[in-house]
């Protein structure tokens, strides 16, 4: 059974924030290296947090709305590119490597069978329904996705994660997720959708068809957040939201990938608005509307690289930022100890 | 003697971008971090960069200008910080340590003598004149500081260093850097001049007029790249200056601080303009007037975290960011190898 999400440690933080104007440099110098150590000391409830300990676990699902042609990618390469996690040439994989952070792949809902690959096995279904004419999900399919999701973050926390980032693999996808987005954050179809992997201006003019379309066939009165992501998701999208609650219930924070990794962080704060507490953002992406989404949530991102490919790319880029804000906070002399004149 | 700076390898530049376009990912969805893997490529000659050694120096002088009470600290920091350099307990030292990068400390004009750390002493005078009412250095001294910078970028690439970074520590060096600012970029005090540590509104609005002042002492004739920087500097931001020289003239790339240290690389490329093109900028500094010194450098910043700390702290931060671009660049595979379907 999970336990109900709790509140970081306040006390913690501000004890994190009175070391860091101890510290010889000038107040507030460090900028938002400063900001993110006090979070993780609140996060870990000690006023000087270990070094973090990154998870990452990619979920991959396939998208009934490929169907309309929102994609510049056949829906074959979400199974594709699974192969190419798990012989470990993609992006994820070099950036998991580099990290020394532990990468698991998990199979909610692609189309193609994967029988043989050495990742978690959890399809819920081969990809969801088109979401421009009916639900992507059923309830009970969405239900099992978000469970797939939280088994998937309890055996990251057991073996050892204190950070963790929820990556995503769907061809598609950011369909799905500038709907929930358009939804979840009562923003309007043209400030959201975008281009995804690449289409050119006619494709976009027609995946904003579909995503409006998809919010025009949804009922007028209020949806509970299981019901909208059931409704306008995906299958990977929905295990990442159970990701994020389940890590969020566990008391170890995520950081948030980008566009379709926002939408997810939307849907979970949407079934528990207690998760936010434990998210941070990483990067905003090149893909329209990602800066509202992350706006919506509440959350600054620390970097723009410009980028915008998936699989939880983003946060894992930015890993190296926090431990080195980390490493800071807890390595630091005080003025006290270099005997260093303090501000006049 | 100083060889004369090339042009980093167009061709090594030309065949990585090719590369990246064969990896599987959509194009360009690795953001900037594609254009760092390919100009590394174009610095180091090989489509394929190899893996960065990062050395950072650390060069310490004090500022006659501070007799115009324009810091926030008083002069006495400045080697009481090279001390705290010393003893390791500065945020460049958690930073270098994090990094496994050569940290090497150069007292070039520090007012206390120092003479017992284990730091680099070529001391060219007990801090710079008040540049308000005088030159800040005679010709003969700003000489000598730049060469002490290219000794030290000669140390550096002769133990391995294949990226260099510069920091600064100098209380009161905002103000130099804002008068070589302001006079090698035309830019006018008020876009530019800062509150540095930390002063008050009365303090921004003495600093400016102090920079000022010094920007109307100069003569009406144009001046040199040397003489600008002998008026308007100071001895470690000379020092800075001779190091990116060096370094481009030795063809390793420097990737360059904040406030100050975009200072310097005015400097440097007032007085050799190929330097330029051996130059990476790595944070936008929250230092009024940094975005602006950038600009004027061609530079756009990776990432833009608040800091404003300098002893090439900003950089260093920025250093895992660069290594996971050309790990990505070196390790992923491409959509032949992986078997990966190709965008429609």
């Amino acid at each position: 059974m999970t336990q109900a999400i709790h509140l970081p440690d306040h006390a913690a933080y501000q004890a994190a924030q009175q070391r860091q104007n101890t510290l010889t440099k000038p107040a507030g110098s460090l900028g938002v290296l400063e900001a993110v150590a006090c979070r993780f000391a609140a996060w870990q409830g000690q006023v000087i947090p270990g070094s973090l300990q990154s998870a990452i676990t990619v979920f991959a699902g396939d998208h009934g709305v490929t169907a309309e042609g929102v994609s510049a990618y056949p829906s074959i390469v979400t199974g594709e590119m699974v192969k190419n996690f798990a012989s470990g040439g993609a992006a994820i994989c070099v950036l998991a490597r580099a990290l020394s952070a532990r990468l698991e792949v998990v199979d909610v809902g692609v189309l193609n069978p994967l029988p043989d690959l050495p990742i978690v096995h959890a399809k819920v279904a081969s990809g969801t329904a088109n979401l421009a004419i009916e639900p992507a999900m059923t309830l009970q399919q969405c239900q099992a996705a978000l469970e797939a999701g939280r088994a998937a973050a309890r055996r990251a926390v057991e073996n050892g994660a204190t950070l963790l980032i929820a990556g995503d693999m769907g061809i598609g996808n950011t369909t799905p997720s500038a709907a929930l987005i358009c939804r979840l954050a009562k923003q309007d179809v043209d400030l959201i959708v975008g281009r995804g992997t690449g289409i050119d201006d006619a494709g976009l003019a027609n995946k904003r068809r579909v995503v409006q379309q998809a919010l025009d066939r949804l009922p007028q009165q209020p949806l509970d957040g299981l019901e909208v992501l059931a409704e306008l998701g995906g299958l990977e999208i929905a295990a990442m939201a159970g990701f994020y609650l389940e890590g969020a219930a566990l008391g170890v924070p995520s950081l948030v990938d980008g566009f379709i990794a926002s939408a997810a962080a939307l849907a979970a704060r949407a079934i528990d608005p207690a998760v936010a507490n434990w998210l941070l953002a990483s990067h905003c992406s090149e893909e329209t509307g990602h800066r509202l989404a992350l706006n919506a949530l509440g959350l600054e991102p620390l970097v723009a690289l410009g980028m915008r490919l998936g699989e939880g790319s983003g946060a894992a880029t930015c890993v190296p930022l926090l431990q080195l804000a980390i490493k800071l906070h807890a390595e630091m002399a005080t003025f006290a100890q270099a005997g260093v004149t303090e501000k006049d």
